[in-house]
Parts: structure tokens; sequence; C-alpha cells
């Protein structure tokens, strides 16, 4: 609740500025604003530099694109998950600068490139077929203004392929590690690092991997202590979470 | 890799000052030590202020007072969990300020209580049985050099609870949200600050909450996109990644 | 057993008005009128409001066509669930007033629009996904001869959504919650109303929402006292038990 | 929130007969007591009925007597679930009309009898075993306000047990159904009443039954379209719903 | 092992009739005769009026009419399982009096009609849905030389259906019953006859019914303790134990 | 119903034998003596050699004592299942030639010895552990009135130990096969003989049995056709279920 | 890490004739292709007959034409698995000596066919639809080196189909087994064996075969202690495995 | 089948030296000694090295006793696994030499001590807790004949604890590797070394490690081909089968 902003609403009562009902409406009101979260944070959000970020599964070309045109008037990056190309292609038309990124089926507008990470955000993949979600991952990480380095297919079973990127990685602020299978790089990442991860697991394997749920309980269980887990293969997620982790914070000042 | 040794290794070496077999032998060390971890990251966290953790369940009394003694000479916070109130009292005995929290039943040494964080970590409960798994987490913040503030009770059936402690939460650096049942109180909270939310689910709950799995599902599929999860009862987890990423944080210089 | 025909045939066998053959055969028919209880429930329904209701998954176009022109003759209002739009143009070459629901799937004939409830029924949503369901869950309800709320995308990480509605909620008869991916809406809701809460499961989420398991824990293990649980993606059973909550009941007088 | 209140705060502050400082915190309360459910729901509860309810479990016998003592004398009356037979000792001592029921191992403190249900709840067991589950339902439910009819061990292997109570439940305004094994009864007493059935499954069985999942996997299929579905074991639950469902209930007058 | 046949071997080798070579061979080969179950199998399978089975799953058109032809040399009746109608065809192209049964998706070649059981066997379902599986069952049953009487749509939710075939279930020598969803049906069914009850889980049901793991758990708890438990949707095996159940029994004579 | 009775009340009501409401409350009580299939059953249960079950889990000594004191007057053969010895001792001091069988802990009572079935009844074990359920199964089918032999310990890693019992195995009318681990010896058994092979999954195995899980879907999915399956450990439902393949059956004379 | 190459770089940088920054690179390097066991492999893997693998699933025509022509000019022996008739086109119009197996869908070369192995590996099915799994494990074994008995349709309801080829089992040096349904066959086959069995479940069966699982667990509870197990439907692992453990085997020279 | 002593038998019988009768009982007991692998197998278990094993657990201290007693007759080499040390008393009462091993709770006797195996058998773990079940392996290798390396606390979150035992592991015929939690630890082996890598996963950990399954999932999905995986905890399984990898091997001779 904004006090200042009811101080000055009493005062203006008491001098007679401001019917009662007026008052009463308008203390009403702005309890309701004070709740009301979400709209203070679509401002705060463009102020930020959040992206506006729409999911696209089980909506139609004609609503994702009505919410696109609508959003990019208040927001100058916008990302649209789990689409696909023909959506981006009337996307295009109304907003000639939207970009289509393959692997994660993603659709991006991102006008804002300035830079609000402490550090740069490294992005792990365990094998070639976790791209498109570590790829969703990068994407966010970096519409939200953060720098991005990839490493690409550094699983465990040929573990120096992660110790060839260790500089890489113990000079990141957060590292997000996508893997399938059984999802034991994270652990290994976790110990060569003192900061962050962020496992994402992913939907790969086959066989008793049951759809992702092999590599989210091995990342749920990692010996490592500076694992945290987000949902299989919710590379927005894990982006989303590395961004705020890496965002340069001040204590508020109200 | 201490490039830095190496070179001065090789020209010692090269004048004559090293024998070629004592260079190998040195270099296969450095080699080592540059892959060993474990020895560098001792030193680096007694300097950074990571205390010694001792997971005590499965170990003796004798065990554990036998680690504590020596962990002592090296680091001055070491914490001890899931261990009992017996095993505190041997643990006095040799390390008198020790200290025993009996409901995360943990015994803390914290001798060093330098505060490193960029703000204030808060903890939620959604219930007063989630308490233990929650000091946990809270007690690991505050010996990893961070200031906490508890909020206990405000699960989601009585929604003013958890509101009437915005401002609290909306000034911290990150919150740890510890819940059992239908685990929903990380996506309430997810949803009114702008910061990483810890999520630890409990095994508090009967019948199909098995355990802490309706919880864990809960948070892993939270509608919050700042939400991550950490494994059942995990509190020293969630305490531990909260902490770093609190931690002030700056570029590896090397 | 209706004892009162019993006594008028045992009067008539015994004044000869009835051959003992006759009397076995109508006493044993007694008997199973009786505990024939779907004969005696189809008039009641009729009488009472129920819609006859038709699962359309599993039958043929022309199965249902078939059910519903017999259906349509002795009941004024008939559903028929998760269908599709070709079955539908064909049924109403039959049934010209029926009507097609498209987000539910669902076809409707409602000629009996009386209002059986003792109050408005709520029907609540976490996400814009879980609508189809929960407009099964309406239309069944209104059918049925109630007044329905619809509060649409209300979901808990975004609390003051759910908040604004706390009027319309709380003076609801009875609520209905549909959500997926963690389920928490109805313990939310459950807090802020002193009515029961119906929750639907839905089957939105990804990863490991595992098709609504994850929603349908959340909801089995709410903390709110007063929520009872639905099948996964269960409108109709959802809007039908909110129905006879609602139903202005007397006692059988018999 | 509570506009008249607001009004008359509004007005003694324009009147100067309230400091600003102390309309903002007044307010600000105002606001809290508004969005602040629980302590409202208090008087509420007390006032219609609402008993107070102690969830046993967990808490020490020096815990649960310090609440109960301070619940009594708000609330005429009071549950302890979930405890056992030494706190009731404990209990007795400061309540001297306390009663424990052994079956449930509850306690409970009724002085208030008024009946507040539009018709009689009925409680039904498929086995002797189920009866504790039951028995904290029925228990729950008179002590909201209702008449309860028990009818133990109905299972459906004798299918003539529970058709020969009939007559009791078609006259019952809700049904609280407690099974475990195979939960089927929900669904045959479901066929034979037109109202409200809310089922129960209780973690009793063997080998394949899981504690209650068999029971409550049952009961969530139900062929029956009228049954709704609590946790395992979850009587006091049951219990409430019923009681909310047979409430006599008039719309907020506000 | 034929001990009469080795008794004559011996005879035959101790007085020269046999070379020990061929001797050797020929108990060598008796002994794997006598291992050798199938083929001995397959003409007492013809003798019996066991039917040969193909599981159509998984096949191509060529190789089961490619089996068919030749089974149907030695065998006079023949079924093929979990087939299509295409198959059917060019079965019946080979062998004219092929019949096709659309339910089940089932061909039947059925030349010897002889009775070999004891008594009527009754096949029941639950709801319409689990016909399929039924007939399976029933076709099976009656190609095995069985009386089969079918009991369609008697689910416990209209509890009068299942009781009006009383008299004909409690003729039975074995009763077969198919249902979906909860299950439940097997358990009244147990608890009306003193026969054993082949209980069949079909994968009918949405939701928490997870393809018919619930119908399977509520069977393998029934608490009537005449029912056993074939697999998820195995209908053949059902027919199959009903009919070896119903089969007339000597003892061996050997 | 019993025809033959209601004609005979039919016939005394009109000759003025039976007032009306004497013959109301008869035809009523043979309507429920009609439905009512237990205390018939009772009856029937003592003519068959049907012994009376109690299962002891969860009950007191004072409740099986008593229980048994009342049902040895009505029936020759009483069996308690899953008790002690302790209870045992109390037994016996009323009901003197009880006998105590240690491994699957059971109390018997066996007058009525008279041989109901047409064949001998095979009980099999993989592994000694199996016994306790296996010999359940095998008392309760001897107390029914069969001729039993037991095969224990013939596991199928060591093949032959099941092959040498083939003859025994192919002169029995019913087969019982209780197994723990893998679960796959009434596959091996299945394949022997010709007849019902009824399987019992044991809670016996660690690691990845899961209290008899494994063992159960093995049986479940096995490949041989006259398997079915009963609930983990239920020995008792195995004995009562092949005891009523192996009785001796004749079509209802009514 | 090779030493001589150390000691050489060492004495070249000693007497000058490498700059120390040379020094320091190809030291460093020399460190990595230490760790860099995947290179280092590359070359062994072809010295020892290891075939280069291409995991089909997920990659395009395109990707898996220019991968195999790579692998080709440096492996003799190369797989595909997992892919399709129309990507083997493709393949055989640049690599004209590509075989094709249907079963497995699989791609090989192999031009390198010197027998590496002790002694023979038998490949078991327990079905004929295990046969593509199996295939896959043979035609992998083969590949790398080994000479493979098939032995197709095995399964344990007709025990004498595997008793009877005891002796080329007995002669193996190791046993893949290959089962769905409920995986039986291994420990049956590890009875009669005293090496080594792999064992692979495959997803074969339906209704509560749950895609592989009932055979992974019956194979993880195998009673025979000689069993190991692979993933479902991995048989170019079993096949692997099953290679490294028939490969002639000497101790590290170095 | 033993054909020379059957060849024998039949000279015997034919040359009159055995009676008929004689030499069928003869015959068939050759026959089930063919047959009866098991007895045949104990000789050679003892001839080839092979220990008895004594699973203890459920048995008592009497049986355990009595079966160590006849197996130290005619084998040099007993195990009894998961035992106490009181049953050790017992068994050292009577058998001097045997050993007591406290972590796996194992007793051995260990007489025979030749070296069979082709090469050392390296056993390592990720953490202290796995080492009951890594020595369960161990000694189960050591007393099968093979030299066994340990290396305990080699988990993957401190990489460089793994990689610094690389020459030993390298230099190994076959790994054991037991690990609990997320079980990454065979992965990482696996691409170290080329030879098998039996893994073992333990039920330690805790919350979502659900007493093994999450370890055991990791390893079966497993991204090094060369792991093979036993049942959770089921060390001797793992020494079992590593034996046998490292057995000298040679074609049967017959």
């Amino acid at each position: 609740m904004d006090l200042k902003e009811l101080a000055r609403l009493l005062e203006a009562h008491k001098h007679g500025e401001l019917e009662t009902s007026d008052a009463l409406e308008r203390i009403k009101n702005l309890h309701f604003e004070d709740i009301g979260f979400a709209r203070v944070d679509h401002s705060r959000a463009a102020r930020l530099g959040f992206p506006e970020v729409v999911f696209g599964g089980g909506k139609t070309r004609a609503q994702i694109v009505g919410i696109v045109e609508r959003l990019v008037q208040r927001s100058p990056n916008v990302l649209v998950t789990r689409t696909d190309e023909g959506t981006f292609g009337e996307v295009r038309n109304v907003v000639t600068d939207a970009e289509w990124h393959e692997a994660p089926k993603l659709i991006r507008i991102r006008r804002d490139k300035k830079d609000r990470g402490l550090g740069p955000i490294a992005v792990v993949t365990a094998g070639t077929s976790d791209i498109p979600v570590a790829e969703e991952a990068a994407l966010t990480a970096e519409t939200m203004g953060n720098t991005v380095s990839r490493i690409w297919d550094a699983g465990v079973a040929g573990i120096h392929r992660v110790l060839a990127e260790r500089n890489l990685l113990q000079s990141s602020r957060v590292v997000i590690v996508a893997a399938g299978m059984e999802g034991a790089l994270p652990s290994v990442v976790g110990g060569l690092v003192g900061v962050p991860v962020v496992a994402v697991p992913t939907s790969i394997g086959y066989g008793a991997s049951f759809g992702g749920v092999a590599a989210l309980l091995g990342m749920l269980n990692s010996c490592a202590s500076n694992v945290t887990v987000v949902n299989i293969d919710n590379g927005f997620g894990a982006g989303f979470v590395a961004s705020l982790i890496n965002r340069r914070w001040e204590p508020p000042t109200e």
C-alpha cells in the first residue's frame, strides 16, 4: 500500500478537496492497485528489461499475432516460446524485426539490448539433443540483458569435454545446465564452480528415462549443494531465474 | 592450471635449478593440484566464509566429534546437520562455543559473523510443521554471512498471512519458501517478488502427499517463472544456493 | 420397496382379482422396480431438471445422433460431452435448437431454463488453457438450472487477480476451480470462501505435470478444508456435483 | 473491506477527531483486517457454529493443552484430531467437559449443540476397519451442527448390506463414504442417491492397495457423477465439506 | 519321461535289435521329446478343442495369412486377435469360412463346435466401452467349447442392472467381468456368486484411470475372495482361463 | 428371490392364514433374504464345506476369541489369518482342538475333513521365503476340502527343480504358485500344465522389488495364457479361488 | 598424461628449441590431450575394432550422411542405429558397401571382420517381437569382432525351447537375453550357464507391461546372480558390453 | 546329459550286469542329473572356486549355523550375507576361521585363496555411505579369486577425486561402481575406461532419491555404453558378475 498517496488523499478529503464518496472509491482503488501487482509489474518489467513472454503452446496463430501486436507497443523485447515457423511468418508481417530461432521454436523481438547483468551466464548441454531446451534458456537470458556463453555437448561420459571449459565456467556468475538421460552433468559442473547452477532436465532419452524423470531425479538428488532444478524441458524458466540471479540488485528505496 | 607457476617451473628447469625428474613430478602434481579442486576449495572456502558442513546422518558420534575437531582448526564456521542432542553434548566437550538448534537438529559453530550478502534473505514457511526444514535453511544462510528474515506459517489457505509480509518479501534479495502438503506457497510468493525464489518441498502431509512428492511436483510446475526447486526437506541446499545468489560477486581476476 | 403398492397387490390377490401367477410376476417386478433405480431415475431426472448426458468419447456419429433423438423425446435438456463439430452438424439436422460449444467440444439442447439453485455458482480457472474444462463445468451447471459466474485466468502467481474477485466468490453458494500445472488455486479460493470448493485438476502443463497428476495431488493435499476433488479434466463431474450442492433440497416425503 | 467503518474513519479524520498518523495506521489495519480473513473468520466461525480445530499430529502435549485453553475461551466447540489418550487426560484437567473418542483418537468439546443442517448426513463405511476415519468425519459433522446417521460395514462384496440401507441413504442431504481396498462403495452409493457423495479413501488394505492409492484412484474414476473425493484418511475434511453442503445458506446481504 | 518307451528301448538294445549309438540317440531324443512339451501340446490341443491362437499385433498381413494357412491344416479352430479387417479380407481368400468380429478386431475359424464345458460361462461388462475386450473373452471361450452368456453394461453406479441378472450369474460355472474406470464390478459380482470370477481391467477411462491401472488396482484389492485378475485389456487370457476352469477334468491316466 | 416360498405366502394370505401386516413383513423379509446373500451364504457355506474366515489383522485378541467362539457353533471349520501365537493360546482355551500354524501365523479349526475336490491342488513356491504365503494358500485349500501337494523352493534359476516335479504338476486340477523377486515361476509352470495357474506375488525381495510390485507385474504380463493373479501376499485368496475351481460343480437345480 | 612426451618437451625447452610461450601452450595441450580421452579413444577405437556409432534418433538425413562420410574415413566399421530405410538410401549413395538391416532399423558398414573375441556370444529372445532389439545387439557384437549365435523365440512358457539350446548356451562366453512382457527368460538362462548374462528388457507387451517396466523390474530382481541389466530396448548397449566382456584382455603395459 | 555314463549303463544292462528296473531308475536319475544343474553345479563350483553363498536375511541363527556347517564340508569358501554379529559368534563356535566384516554385515570363510582372475577388479564408491554395499561386492570378488582395488569416496561433485585414480581404473579388467543419490559416477567412470562397468545403485539418499530409485534410473540411462546395472544395494550380485567377467575362460571341451 502506497502510504504517501494515502496520506495525500486523507489530507485532500480533510480539506474538502475530495468528497467522501470519491475518497472511499479512491482508497478502495488504491488498495486494489496495491494488490494489483501485475499492472505495476508491466511498467516495472519494461523499465527493468524484462521481456514480455507468450507461451505459444495451445494458442492459435491469430491469437499469438494479436497478442504480440499489443505487447510490442509497450515492451521493446518480446518472446514467443513453443510456437512454429508458420506463426513466425505471420508475426513478421506485422513486426518486421522479429527473429525466428529454429532449435527452440521461438520468436524473439529484441530492441533493448542493454546489458543488465553482473557477469556472463554459461549455458551447458550434455548432448546435442539438449540444445533446443538450452537455446530457449540462452535466448531468454540474452533478451533479459545478459551475456551468454554456450557450451554444447559436454556430457559426463567424456569428462574432458566439460573440464576443458573450466575457465569459462568458473568466470560465470551463474551456470545453466541442460541434460537428459541420467542428468549427471549438473553435479559435475556444480563441483567445478562456486556459483549457483540452474539445472534443466530434458525429455531426451529412451527406455527408462521416462520422458525426463530420470534426469529430474538425478538433478534433485545432486551431491553438489549449489544445484537447483526447474521443470523438465523448461528452458525459459532456467533462463529467467538465471537472469534474476545475475541482475544487479539494489534494495528497494521506498 | 596455474600458468604462472608452470612458467616458473619451466624457467627453473631450463636453468638447471630443477632436475628433469623433479620437473616431471612437480608438473604432474601441479596438474593434479589444478584438477584437485577440493583442496583449493578448502582454503577458498575459509577465505570466503563458506562453512564446513558435516552431514550427520549415518555417522557415529565418535566420527562426528573427530571430524568437527579437525574442521574447527581450519574453518571458523562449522555446521553439523541431521544429528542429535547427545552428539551435541560430546561436541561441546571439545568445542565449547558450539550451539545446539533443536528444531533442525543442527550443531553450529559460528566465529566468523561477517556479513557477505547484498541484501536480506527471507525464509518463509507454509505451516508450523515446515519450520525444522526452514530453520536448517535459515541457519545455513546466516552461517554463510547473510541477514535472514523468518516468516513462519504463511500458507496460502489464509492468503492475507503472506500478503501482510509483502514489504519484507519485496525488499529481500532472494526468498526461500518451505512448504509441504500441496506446495503452493512458492507460486504465490513468486508472483509477489521480482527476485529468485528457492522452493524446498517438505515431507509434511499425509495421505496422497507421498512424503513430499505432491509438494515437489507442485513446485516444479509452478506458474511463477522465478521459482527453482531443491530436494525434499533439503533446507541446507536451499540455504546454500540462496547464499550464493546473495553473495557479492566479482569476475575472477586471474 | 413401495409398501402401499405391495399391500394393494396382496389384497387384490386375496380377493381373487389377481391370479397367483400374476401376483408372483407383479411382486417380482415391483421388487425389481424398487431396486431398478435407473428407470425411476429417468422420470425423476426429467422432473427435477437433470439433463440427459451422453459421453461422446468412443461413440460413432450415427450412435450419438440416434441416442440424442430418443433422449430429446423425454428430456427437455440434453448434453453431449467430448464430441466434435461434425457430429454437431448431424445432430442439428434432427434437433434444430441444438447448440455447439467450441471450447469444451460439447453439444447442448436446453429447453428447460428454470432456475433450481439456491445461489450462484462461480467457476474459476487458473489460466486460459483451463477454460475448456471449466466451460464444460459451467455449461453443465447452467443446464442443470443454475446461474453461473465465470472468472477466467486468476492463477496464484498474480494473486491480485483472484483477490479482485473476492466479492463475487464470497457471494456464491459453491465454487468450482479448474487448474493445471501446480493446482494451487483451489487452496487460495478455499481460504477466501466459507462454502464448498469443487476442484478440477486439468491436464494442462508440461514436464513433471504428468498429464494433470501434479495438479491432482496438489488439490488432494490442499490445506483448505473445504476443497473436494474430481477426476482430471472432469468438468462435467464438477458441474454436476456443484449443481447437487446448490439444489434446493427437501427431505423425501415418501 | 468494511466500507462503513472506512467512511466513519474518514469523517473522524476530517473533523480532527483523528490524527493523520492514527488514521493512516487504522486504515492500514482496516485494510489488513479486510484481507485478514482469518481473524474475521474466527468471529464468524463462532457465530456460525464452526468448531475450532487443532491438528494434533506433530504437536507436543503442552502445545495442545495451551492451544485448547485459549480456543475454548472464544469458541464453544473445539476438536483436536489425531492425538492420544494421554493428551486427553491433560486437556480434561483444564476443560472438564472434554470428551475422548477412542476410534478416531479425537478430543471434542461440544457446548453448542444447535442444529444447523438442512437434513441428516449419512456416514457409511465399507468395512469395520474404516470406522476410525468415518468416526472422525461423523464427529466433525456433528460438532458443526448436523444430525449424523452411521452405517458401518456395508461393503460391495455383500451388496445387500448397502441396499438394505437405501431408505436411510435416500433421505440424507449428503452422504460420506469411507472405504479402503478397492474403494468401490462410493460408486454404488452414488448410484442410489441423488445428492452429493463425499468419498474418503482409507489406507486400509494390503499388498497392491499401496496405503490407500487403489481406493483413491477407484473413487476418482467413479462412474457415478455425484462423487467427489478428499485425501486418503481425511475424515475431518469429509465431515467439514459435508457440513458446508448441508448448511442452510443465504446470499450475503452486504 | 515315457518310462514304457524307455523300457522298450532298453530291451531292444539288450537283444541287439538296436545299436548302442542308435540307443544313445533315441534315449537322448526321448528325453528331449519328454521336455519338448509344445509339440505334444499341439496334438493334445487339437484333441481337446484348444484353438490355435495368433496374436496379430505387430505382424504383417502376409505373415498372418501364412500362419493361418498352416494352422488350419492341423486345427479345426483358429483365432487371430488384435488384427484388422483388411487382414481378414486376405485370410478369407484362403479360408472361406473365416469370420470377422468387428468389436474385438478378431478373426475366427470355428469348425469344431463340440461343447466341452461343465456349465455356462457368463461374461459381464461395466459399460458399453468395455465390450470389445469382453467380446474377445466371449469368443475365446466359445471357440474353446463353452456356452457363453453376455451381460453388457451392468456397472455398479446403477446397481439394479447387475442385480437383475443374478439368476443368470448364479447359474454359471465361472464369470468373466470386464470393467474400466474404478473397476468395481468384479467385487459386486464376486459377492453374488459362489464360483470363480475372472476380472479383466480395461483401459477405458480418462484422467486418473491411467490406462487401466485404476481398474487393475481395484480388482487386485477386491474385497470378494473369489476374484482373480488378468492383465489390462487381456480378454483372450480371461476367456482362456475361464475355459480351463469350466473344462470337464479327469486325472491323467498315464 | 425364492418364488416357491412367495407362492406359499400368497396362498396363506389368501386363505386368511396370514394377516396382511404379517404378509407385508414376511414378503419384505423374504425380499431382503433374497438380496440378503450373506446370511443365506452362511448356511450354504456350512453345507458346502466353506470355512468361516476371520482376518486377524487389526483385531484385538478379545475380539478374535469372541468371534471364533460364535463361528465355531455353526461351522465345523474356521480359519483365523494374520494373527499371532498369543491369540492362539486364548483361542485354544475355548476351542481345544484349534491348531496353530507358525509359518503363515494362522489358527485353524478343522472338524469337517470331507474331500470335496475333483483332483489334487499343487502349491509351489519359488523360494523358501515364499513358504508362509504358500502355506496360507495350502491350509485354506485343505480346510475347504482339497488334497494339497506342496512343492517348495522350485525357482526358475535352477530350472531342473520345477521340471523334476512335472508329473505332480501335470496331475493336478489347479496349481497355485507363490513367488517374489521377479515372479517368473508362474510362467514356467503355466507352460508345463494345461490347467489354471493361480499366481500369488509375494513381498519377498529387496531393492527394486518394491514390496512385491515387480513380481506382481511379472505375473500379470505372463506369456502363459493360463495364469491369473491375486493380490500381493494374498495366500488365502489364492487358496480360496483354487478351491472353487477344483470344486465339483453342478448347475443350480432351482 | 604422456610422461615421455612431457620429458621430451622439457628437454626441448631447456635446450632452447622451444620458446617458453610455446612450451606453455604445448604442455597445456598435452595436459588436455591427457584428459582428452575421446580423441585418444578414436584412434584406439579404430585400432581395437570398436565401431564408430551414430545414434540416428532425432538427426536429419543430411546430418547422418554427413557424419557417416567423415567417420568412414577413419574407421573401417560404422553403425547407425534407430534410423530408416530412406536414410540408408542416401548413405549408400556415398558409401556403396553400406548394409541395411530392416528389423533393428540399422545401417552397418563393416570392413574389418577380424575376430577379437574369446568365444561365441549367444543372443536369445523370449519372443519373435523381441528380435529387432536382439538384432541390434547381435549386429553390434558382430561389428565389434565377435561370433554370434542367434536363438529366437525361446520364452519360458515353453521351457523346452530354451532347454533344447543348453549346449549352445553353455559353450558361449557371454549371453545376451532380450525379453519383454514378464522378462523371466534371463533368470532361466542365468541358471543354465556359468557366464555373465546381459539382460535387455524390451518394450514389447501391453497393459501392465508399461512399455518395458515390468520386464526391467523382473530382470533387476532376477534370482540368478549372474544377470546384469541395460536400459529398455537398448540392444546396442547390450551388444557393446557383451563385446567388452568377450574381448581378449591384457593389462596395460605402460 | 552325460553320454559316456549313459553308454556305460547301456552296456552294463546289455550284458546283464544291471536289471532292467535298475537301469530304468538309473537312467531316469541320470536324466535328472542331466537336467539337475544344481548338484553338478555344486561340485563344479568347488572346483572352480565359486564360494557357497547363504543369504542371511530372514533366516534364524540356528538355520544359518546349520547350513554353514554342512557347506563348509564340501566348499573351502563360504559367504553369509546380510546377517549380524551375534550370528557370527555362533558360526565361529563351529568354524573357528570364520571372519566377521562389520560394514557389509557379512561372514566369510576363505580357505582357497587361489587367484583365478585375468586382472584386478576396481571397486569405487561415490560416497562413504556407499561403502557397505561396495564392501559386499569387494569381498565377494576376493572370495571368488580376484584381486580387488578399493577406491572410496570419489563422487562426481569433486571430479578430481575420480580423475586422480584414472591409472588404477584404466588398468582394471572390470570396474564396480556403487553410488546412491543421483548415481552419476558410473557414467564418468564408464567414460574413463574401456572395460565393462558394473553399476550398483545404493539406497543412500533422502527426499526424492526414493530408496535408490533415482540412482537406479540414472545408471540405466547412463550415456556411457559400457555400463550395466544390478539391483539396488546388490553388492553381492555386482561382485559375482564382475568375477565371471574377470574369470579366465576356455570353451567347454565336453
